[in-house]
């Protein structure tokens, strides 16, 4: 390696990146995007400090990848140390397919394709770009390599991005109900007929990271808070769509316009560069910077949500737990709708855009896919749920769904 | 104040002594000597670090409580000074009826009398001392003052000393599973019919908490090397007090010669001067620096014994889970035994000091007594299992027991 | 007060914010823009985790404000509600008139005027909106309240804000060096003369707060990829405007544009709503966005500098201690501007926007102006330098300069 | 390897103990005996979290040693696996001759026989027991290997002991501006003409690490409640020593005894194999245990040394800054003598045990010896205080020596 290159990070300290390869795969454009991308999107509107970046994640995970490769060796796997760089590589570029605000976007300017299958061409671009170095990487990534174990590195209900990110997302929160054993569990981790398993000693970290994910989905992913600036968000995002179908000029970079003025889905992205080009193109920046000045548009609707969300006035949100009557819930929302259209004196049809409910659901465990195996002592493999007391069916079905009902605050 | 104290704590950071008075009940001989007694015993042979001992912790219950005092000040409810030097000194004073190895020596050579007594003698003793200056500390202690709410800051399922001890014991043995928000907890504490209640917000906070509690007690607390240790550390005293008995001559201070010679029960206490004056004078140094020499004692047993508790050459323990059978454990034990006492060439009727079995008890949360009350946002006051949905008398029933088989290893 | 507000803080824990006079000033437009300015600006370039904002970093040094309120209170100084009030605006306020990026901005598209300035001129326009219920906190700001000592907690060698800077840039870019002892500090404040003291007892930990200063300029502040970045990010917006002068068009939102197309001085800021207008309504991502468009530019320097700094394809650093011969410097940065001249095929004009030299100058201590003064044993007061070994004239001289060569790395 | 051992330390996070030798070496009672000796003696009782011991610091160290080794042969250095082994086992065992209260017992009941000679000692027995497997880590030890930087990982002003304790020793007490950078040293670590060096980026973190150093050295090794605590311990331990001298009968365990009716210096040691024996049989337990048994003696002196010893009823301590007139503190440490004489009513003769003074010295950089080698970036290497500004002899020797003055303070 020409230099070798240490990295500072706030959570793991020093994280060295192995070798060149590595090396190159961080400095590709589509990975420093990352640095423009908040991991949490808007959740800093309500964890002020929670403004660390997708960039960051990706590099503590495949940092904790290493450390389980470690540890894997020397329990005697047989792991190449191309297979390492592979799975590192992997890892490292998991999150490459993620739009800025992640789902909010997917969910309105680019309809009907996922991260994921992003993230796929993205690859296949950089592997091309590379000479194919990435192949074996990508065959990881898509679990079509032959150790399945090392795909389960990356992407499991035990992979390291989920470490990581709990770690790092309850760090940069300051919620430390959030914080989790990771290096504990990595230390039991082990393989079974190419499975990852956990040994049993590890069983009750692996339920307290468990309850601990559980615990940062309520208090932080799906905080109140952030849901209502989520819809704001959201609304924003598609009155403005609206508003360049219909003929209108808005603000934005040409990357951004690309997709507020073109209906991209699935068949776009894999068959059109531009589609490619301009994603790649936006990150946070595009969308901040566009919405502050849509503040002051002429279209009611898009200035006053534009103006609420950058100035932090959002939407008030009420909690509904289960079981929730989805017909009231609707009712509520419409009751709301009405006020609201009549006080800021809009047109009705719009008033969908400033009151609606949503449903959130908490997966603390997943008991039917890709379920965490543990080894007990007598060398037997089971399912975690198998003998996890408190994570039973039962006892996670009653409170793993959320309604909230988000209005416009009527200000007087 | 003559002069303010700031005591620096590498849990809570700075810590104020806000007054004479808590300076004076600080200073107390009964509380130093906790200094001289870790918190948590045997369990520094597992976990190195965990050599913090009861004297810190009162120090941070205390400063817990103080900041519990504050927010339900701030709540508006009335706590008056007096008061809030009284619980103060109540929870700095908990645990100063501890014996070194807690319960170990209360099942050995202190017989029948529970620290709870001890500290009850131990408080009146003081409170004369100091002319009366802690009556109202010990009424609240006993939970005999009028404001219910303040006994239950010191002792209930939501006080500052299972606070404290947590984050302590997490922070000192390297647990990160232990990791709990009681900031925010103490943030969401609220009084509802003279009761300590929890705000809904807060309601995940405690669950985490109670599950953190729960690791705690299977990782530390009943780590089965800790169980072995603490089973010879209670044979090793047995058998001393049963040669003292027999006219043997043993090293041992004063004062901890006194409670191998004499049958201490209750009574004795509470009427003896001499029993509360040697009482105070014991902490884990006697106990240790006996052991030391009784390794060289011309009784086998005792000598073997304390060899290896010095040297850490501890007992092999097998984890028995529930359900077990009680007849097949015993049984176990005894084979164990037989061959034990041929390897050692002991008088059989020894044997039971070589092999035995332990069952411990994980009480997560107590569904019957002194529930955990949760204020729900429509006013309304009801027990956490109530709301809980992985706290469950269900969920939490099985896996609440644990047997141990813990026996000498034969060396060869 | 409605409803108290906490907020969760990564470094501090958890923030309250006393009162709703205080809530209102952090809601407040001019404030909420301190959520999207990076504190270190392109410092996340080298640390990434380092993407902290001013406004927690304002919200931080407020809770340390309230600290020190605290303990001169308890000192018996009379500091009434409304001053405490005030002190803590004006710190929450202190940042509002910085520019993204700070310096490089200020030394480009804003000529001439201070974020100092600004501040001012914002802060007069807020107290207007609110009634002049802000001008106590304007007069401690502008050192115009009789108690000096306020001031002196907002700016001075010992103000809060530059505890909660270190405190959270070393936090976040993971450099421990930077750690502090400010809560000791704190602990140790007085006021004596109506100027901040520090006890005698303190004095070390200043000394060691200078020393961590010191190495956070050199190690993260002043890195030499940090200069790098900002000397591209300044001649970017140099070569921009200068375009944007010479008649080209330019991808901008309409208030960094405002800036781009003319040339604002300090009474234009004082005489014309329009600059304050458009200064509030800029961010990093105006420019972060900016920047990606003008990648793709027609103009050779302006998109090649913007690609590269987009992508951290940064300029190379040389460190060159002193003493340097400034004439030398000239020499170097003109062979290197001659080199990529020709590299490129670029007008040897424009050769200045890809070498220069830089110089900074890193004051761990001013000698000179409100220096820090510390109480002895005795009573008597003196300056720290006069005291303190390693913070001498002498020791502090011969390495506060260093000059960087920055240039333009020729890829072949 | 039987079974990796993994240990879980507070300040280090899991350490892995690598190998079956490294492990019989940790279990040696040798070592063990360490987990009964606090790392920093009294200054528990002003630090009250500090009650860290030998044991874990050992570990630590290992721990750092590890990753030096690591970092070295990742920059191409030749170190064998038996000499990683060496050198760990030598830093694992470089404390094991050290009496608990160190130096205030080697200069009371060891006369004459410092903690080095000791370890040698207690080294060579252990290699003669374990088949001579430890002669390598032996001569690392005592600096006879032919690798000489092997020997500077265990003892020079940047070895693995150091950056150990002082993490260790910040952490524990809650001292924050002991914070070191170590893992950013290690990191800078190379080796030239077979010394250590660092690389010049990191001499700004080894200035700040000796600065921390010096801090630590005044506010917790030298603190003044601690020097009371010491002298009190010291004059203990002398009265104690006289009395068994002129016959009378005080209670100790065999081993305290030992030492305190024999003479012992280093020939006695060298030669008589019960010296050895009943050294390694002593730790803190012994200590404490005898002193508060002391405090019912019939000899005023010890009675009151020992009583107020043991309850922390510490003498007053008076700073004397330099430069000081030592006749002067002479003539005042005899002025309080006499007080105390008279109140006590005791023979003057004995008034020394109740008022005396102390000098101290803060070695922040050794400029003579071992000096701290720094390869620059041409490089060429030379000493730390060279390019150092504010480590140069003129900066430190100023306050390097403080003097106590410590008496018995009169109760009235």
């Amino acid at each position: 390696m020409s230099k070798r290159k240490i990295i500072n990070d706030a959570v793991h300290g020093f994280i060295t990146i192995p070798n060149d390869f590595l090396y190159e795969v961080l400095q590709h454009r589509f990975v420093q995007r990352l640095n423009r991308v908040k991991q949490l999107g808007v959740s800093s509107m309500v964890y002020p400090s929670a403004t660390h970046t997708r960039f960051q994640h990706s590099l503590g995970a495949m940092f904790l990848t290493s450390e389980a490769v470690k540890e894997l060796r020397l329990k005697g796997h047989d792991i190449t140390d191309d297979e390492a760089d592979a799975v590192m590589a992997a890892i490292l570029l998991h999150d490459i397919g993620h739009c800025p605000y992640s789902h909010v976007l997917e969910n309105t300017i680019i309809k009907g394709v996922s991260h994921e299958q992003i993230t796929d061409l993205l690859l296949r671009k950089m592997s091309d770009e590379m000479g194919g170095r990435l192949d074996m990487a990508i065959a990881i990534f898509r679990n079509k390599y032959h150790k399945k174990f090392l795909h389960q590195l990356v992407s499991s209900q035990l992979d390291m991005d989920r470490f990581d990110y709990l770690m790092r997302d309850s760090f940069f929160t300051g919620v430390v109900e959030g914080t989790i054993g990771a290096a504990r569990i990595i230390k039991m981790l082990d393989i079974d007929d190419d499975r990852l398993v956990v040994e049993q000693k590890g069983m009750l970290s692996v339920e307290n990271y468990l309850i601990a994910r559980r615990f940062m989905y309520w208090q932080v992913y799906f905080h109140k808070t952030s849901i209502a600036a989520e819809i704001m968000l959201k609304n924003i995002l598609k009155r403005a769509k609206s508003l360049v179908a219909g003929g209108e000029n808005l603000f934005a970079s040409p990357s951004l316009l690309y997709f507020l003025r073109n209906n991209i889905d699935q068949t776009n992205f894999a068959t059109n560069d531009d589609s490619i080009g301009h994603f790649v193109n936006i990150d946070d920046s595009d969308i901040v910077s566009a919405i502050k000045v849509w503040a002051s548009h002429h279209d009611t609707v898009l200035a006053l949500l534009s103006d609420d969300f950058t100035n932090r006035q959002l939407f008030k949100t009420l909690l509904i737990k289960e079981p929730a009557d989805k017909e009231q819930l609707i009712g509520m929302a419409a009751d709301k709708e009405r006020d609201i259209v009549a006080t800021l004196g809009i047109d009705p049809a719009d008033g969908h855009y400033f009151s609606t409910y949503q449903s959130v659901k908490n997966d603390t465990y997943n008991f039917k896919n890709n379920k965490i195996m543990v080894r007990h002592s007598d060398g037997t493999v089971s399912d975690l749920s198998a003998s996890s007391s408190i994570l039973t069916p039962e006892s996670l079905h009653h409170d793993a769904r959320r309604n909230y009902l988000c209005y416009y605050k009527i200000k007087y």
